[in-house]
């Protein structure tokens, strides 16, 4: 087999075949087909794409080009949850504890921020002391003692891909749906659980910026979950605006722990409640309303709450900022954000909210930049709302005073403000099982 | 300026501005781009094409990428020739002494033996003690002197195309007329003549397979020389049929020596005298007409056949073997092929019976191998001749004698014969000039 033979097959539009793309994904992990013939071959399949059944394919290669984690050893139906990413998007950090809590066991790896958008990790990071680098017999313990637990992804988890992924960065053939779609999910696939739920975003803020493409891509990745025998769903959950009113990372702590006790801001709590419903629902816990009251349940009698202390501590994180917020450590410095005229807020460019929030020092200029984890913005009005000129919109936080002029002026830049009040936001598009799209 | 943005502008189906081309063809050539980002490239390219303006501006930076041959030293008006390559194509050992002996000098950077296609320079090293590689200065001596010299392309000769053509004969994205038609060029450019002739060859044994792709690859590259300053013309000739009967590069110099003294196959002849038509009529020699009879004249009167020993002997060449023929070495051993049926030849795989001469040693297997000047095939029937089962259609000949079956069975799959008459070859389909397209 010769990898010029596969780059001509693709690119005259034929179907690769098996052997093919396994070829592909081993000569790319062992570095015997050279990057130049890679990236003509992923330059070929943005412009003619791949079936499912190829995708399906690619995605199993690249799964198993590494360590596939071994979730045997925890009991019952593991489901494991997956966001293409956001900004303001603290959803696992409310839901994991409270799948736990419904008695569904959560061993999950997470990302760090990538971007504009942030991660779990990083987030998970701003407890002191908090734990993410667990070795596996630690972190299954921590499942099965507490029912969850979170930490970085490890090193060797689809190393084909990360392979794949650095040479898309750099030959601009990363907006390519199947390549999105295996990326994603051979690394859900490798890290073991039997079911994913997908939370794709959609809009401003979102890698997907239309609710087409959105659609596209987790129908492209629910095919795939469906090909390689893990049940897979996705919702199409809005990104046009942060989710939320905090970001940053220990302020996006804060803001999940009130959620789980009730008190969250409404978009947050609704898309929380929506996506644990559904991965209650794929680990076959009963009805959708069967599961979505088992939700508020746990919500509701603090055995969610308890079970993020359960795994903080587990984790050997200090408890006492969950227990107490006012614990956490506070930015140095705080900067008012001002309504630039009267009207209602009609648009967030939510993407540049995200980097406002980099340049605060909430995520990482380069890859080697430390984070601030006290840095972010708490959003004090948002889309829809009615503002005077001068009202307070957003607080700004930095251990760095000299960053707020660049911060606020980006930031200034995302808040559109006009005379008509917009049309109420939609926090869920669509909902996707099997070939089903079910569109809100 | 960052290649990225060069690979997705065009990915995105966008022009690249001259400086994009610049950047990306320094780079190529620096070395500063590293061949994964232009491999990307070259597959945008394949899918999204180039404008006319592009591709004039790419195989510009590509001409001048290395060195720019000054033919200013010699006289009067350069006119180059470009055949795409063929099975038996020596025409330019008949019209370069032909277009010499009416007094236009040529100055000729001819290649090797590519794949199935002989070379012109393989064709000349037959001729004992021929010199290709003559430097700079002896070249324009010769040509000064004898009014032609046909000698090997130079080292340094668009670098650029050089490592652009090793990275798209190993990902695929060879068959792109923009890059085919900015290869050719950048180098006919860089070879430094005033006008190009440019012989598209169009068939089974021919780059170009089908008479629309011939037309347009040849509308491209004159549409380049018509951007940079060259007045080009390119003629569309057939290469459905081996060129002559004769295949192999000493047996075709004994057959372009007998067509300059008129006695050579008439297909032969006939491309010949037009091709030497239309590089007169660039020179500004007249008419077509006018040109066509002076192209006759010194065929009939020797003096083009005295040009070639004049630079056979210029070059360090033992031209006895021009004077008579008979001197030229003779393979040791022949076989002769017959024909397996009775009938019409009505189809002759050209390809086929290229790679059949190749394997009697006429050609290289790998690039290192060295070539048998005396092997090759004498076609003894042609397309449309009829034949008897037992007849002899071909000779062949060889150093070594245990080719000869493998070369047999893939010269009789090349041959079609059946019951009709096929319709009468054509052999020359189009002449392009400007933006002109003429059929025959």
């Amino acid at each position: 087999m010769r990898m010029y033979d596969i780059i001509m097959n693709k690119r005259n539009g034929n179907e690769l075949s098996k052997q093919e793309i396994e070829f592909f994904v081993k000569g790319v992990t062992d570095g015997s087909i050279p990057d130049y013939q890679t990236s003509a071959l992923l330059m070929a399949i943005y412009f003619n794409g791949m079936t499912d059944i190829e995708t399906a394919t690619l995605t199993s290669s690249m799964a198993q080009s590494g360590d596939m984690v071994d979730l045997s050893s925890i009991e019952g139906i593991k489901v494991d949850k997956h966001s293409t990413g956001g900004v303001g998007d603290k959803t696992t950090l409310v839901i994991a504890p409270i799948v736990a809590a419904c008695g569904v066991k959560v061993a999950k790896m997470s990302g760090r921020g990538l971007g504009h958008t942030g991660g779990t990790v990083d987030k998970l990071e701003s407890i002191p002391s908090f734990q993410t680098a667990l070795d596996r017999e630690h972190f299954f313990r921590v499942v099965n003692e507490t029912g969850l637990s979170v930490i970085g992804q490890s090193g060797n988890l689809a190393p084909a891909d990360k392979k794949l992924y650095a040479l898309r960065d750099v030959t601009a053939t990363v907006e390519s749906i199947p390549l999105i779609a295996a990326s994603i999910m051979s690394k859900k696939i490798a890290a073991g659980s039997d079911c994913i739920l997908l939370d794709v975003k959609t809009g401003s803020g979102a890698f997907m910026k239309t609710l087409d493409d959105s659609i596209a891509l987790a129908q492209a990745m629910v095919a795939i979950g469906e090909n390689v025998g893990r049940h897979t769903i996705a919702l199409i959950t809005d990104m046009d605006i942060p989710l939320g009113h905090a970001i940053g990372n220990s302020l996006e702590v804060i803001e999940s722990v009130e959620t789980l006790k009730g008190n969250g801001p409404k978009d947050l709590t609704e898309v929380c409640i929506q996506l644990a419903t559904n991965m209650l629902y794929l680990a076959k816990k009963g009805s959708m309303e069967e599961c979505k009251a088992m939700v508020l349940k746990v919500m509701q009698d603090g055995s969610a709450l308890e079970r993020l202390k359960a795994m903080v501590k587990a984790q050997g994180g200090d408890a006492c900022v969950i227990e107490d917020c006012n614990n956490f450590e506070k930015a140095p410095y705080s900067h008012e954000v001002k309504a630039q005229k009267s009207g209602y807020i009609t648009h967030m460019d939510t993407e540049k909210c995200g980097i406002s929030s980099v340049i605060l020092g909430a995520g990482r200029e380069t890859k080697e930049s430390d984070i601030d984890f006290t840095a972010g913005i708490i959003l004090k009005a948002k889309y829809g709302d009615s503002v005077q000129q001068g009202d307070v919109i957003a607080t700004m936080y930095s251990s760095d005073q000299s960053k707020f002029q660049s911060a606020e002026e980006l930031f200034q830049k995302a808040i559109t403000i006009c005379d008509e009040k917009p049309k109420q936001e939609q926090l869920i598009y669509a909902r996707i099982e099997k070939d089903k799209v079910e569109r809100f």
